[in-house]
């Protein structure tokens, strides 16, 4: 019998997550019998996402996948299976998936919205988590099939350093893109510039986006991948070019307010600028991941796809971690392992 | 010599326009000489177009073509050649273009952001200012290149009993999808539903959109065809079926209130509704003005479009008619002829 920890939802932040919103539970535990389908797993590594905020609010304003007081937070793992009724897992394979945050889990693979993946033999489980995770396929089909970028635009990316983000950097450069970043902080926009293959990082906490923005491409921008939302897609869009797109991806710079994120305050400036704006989740492309992820792979083959890691040690850590996602605390993709933070 | 009557702008509405912010000028008037490419026209009927009230905002809100104070109104006026050194016209063609709002003008056809176009010998200027007007052209394209409306589909129209909405009503219609329309006033609605083939026609001024956009179409909206913004732009969001599409056509709920028209207020509800929103002007259409001019008088021809028209006589009521507008005085396309209001 082994010790199953748990952390669930005490409370529903109502403006900034803290720490304190979460519980932390225990109990001996001892492994289910499976109903056909189901495979038993043991996580290893969780990935800190902004997206998870979302499912702490409430149901009208969690989209989809509230999390209910008392039950467990989830995002996605990569975990080993300890035991199998699946006939596609076996023993010992290590999966992504999205999981509670416990160590033990039960997972009905067929009826997973977001697809449990096998790791292939021989690949890195923090790859699996970084460079193949949702996150690159979400930059990977947010850019290409949504933005649709073309050789020689210029493509404005916002919350540029975080996990979808620096990818979104990256692959609008392999596409033939000039690229501006917008990332927070002087340290972030080195790695863009020095790493990322960026022409110019932006870094919005020093003010004065706007002359920035014009600076970094006088000509305006043709597409815009948009991670934050709120002031900085209000900036952006006085500088798209006319017939300019911008992906919607996510809003993270209203996820932890408590508020929704405000659109554009000017409509006319969508009409008189033809300008596009699109959402997009990429559960929706499920049947092209093998594209992207041998794409992903011969890009990061030939060493053209940096990823920045900021790993914590210890399952206990998992709230503080994610809490300081908002902050920026993070340099990096923010995963956290379930070993002892002493070991 | 006779008589040139001008509306200019005397001062730039802050909130709702008023006819006392436009100012009567009259001159003797003595054909100019013209130079090589120009044309002289004499005005017959002008088209009080919503679009106008951007024009009388301060440069930076007009989003183009801000009028000066104390320079003329202007809009879309059919229009009689009375001089011509441009080889395309003749003394005596009908024409419709972008005019000032004065008897007498000037126009250089080479020039002109929005075409003039000769008005067909034996076409009624009527039609010429409706059927044929830039509005059912926005409507065409806004609907076909913008939309891309499949058989079946559900689309909603707001503004629908406008001369842009009840065009899109129709060409909705024909292009197989079952058609909500939005307007102001149960009038307004039967007419939309008892003419213009829509399924259901809600009045926002009854209140409760929400449940009534719910109760006209349980299964969502696929297209939603927006003239109108603010809050039908919010409400209509949430009856949105996902990968739905959003025409922003115009928002003409805030054009006289002197404030920018605000966004969706959860732009949350756009990334994981996978929705498209996206500006279009119908001037970037000009190399496809035949296709759909010829399908719309094939589709006048056999009578399955209705226009419907709401003519005022005289030049010196061209401010108050305009000003109506934004309460909703009028019933349909607003005209009105430079003709003597006694006469």
């Amino acid at each position: 019998m082994s010790l199953n920890r748990t952390w669930v939802l005490a409370r529903r932040p109502e403006g900034p997550v803290a720490a304190s919103d979460f519980a932390y539970r225990e109990e001996d535990y001892a492994a289910p019998d499976l109903a056909d389908g189901e495979i038993l797993v043991r996580t290893l590594i969780f990935s800190c996402a902004p997206t998870i905020r979302n499912w702490l609010n409430p149901p009208d304003r969690s989209y989809r996948g509230a999390i209910d007081i008392g039950q467990p937070i989830r995002g996605m793992a990569a975990s080993e299976v300890v035991a199998t009724r699946h006939s596609r897992f076996k023993i010992g394979d290590l999966v992504t998936a999205v999981t509670p945050w416990q160590d033990y889990a039960v997972l009905r693979p067929d009826a997973a919205v977001v697809p449990v993946t096998t790791i292939p033999r021989g690949m890195d489980p923090i790859d699996a988590m970084t460079l193949y995770s949702p996150n690159s396929l979400t930059a990977y089909f947010g850019l290409f099939a949504i933005g649709e970028p073309e050789p020689g635009m210029t493509v404005l990316v916002s919350g540029a350093a975080g996990s979808v983000g620096a990818m979104a950097c990256q692959m609008a450069k392999l596409a033939g893109c000039r690229v501006v970043a917008v990332a927070g902080g002087q340290e972030k926009c080195r790695w863009l510039e020095e790493h990322c293959g960026v022409a110019a990082a932006i870094d919005y906490r020093s003010g004065d986006m706007v002359s920035r923005l014009k600076a970094a491409s006088p000509g305006g921008y043709h597409l815009f991948f948009d991670n934050v939302g709120g002031q900085i897609l209000q900036d952006a869009i006085d500088q798209m070019v006319p017939h300019g797109r911008i992906v919607l991806c996510g809003q993270i710079s209203a996820y932890d307010t408590g508020r929704p994120a405000a659109g554009p305050n000017d409509m006319m400036k969508l009409v008189y600028g033809r300008l596009r704006m699109e959402g997009f989740v990429v559960g929706d492309f499920a049947a092209r991941y093998d594209e992207a992820t041998a794409a992903i792979g011969a890009w990061s083959a030939s060493r053209q796809l940096q990823c920045r890691i900021d790993v914590r040690k210890g399952f206990e850590t998992l709230p503080n971690a994610f809490a300081g996602l908002f902050s920026g605390l993070n340099t990096g993709t923010l995963l956290v392992t379930t070993e002892d933070s002493s070991a």
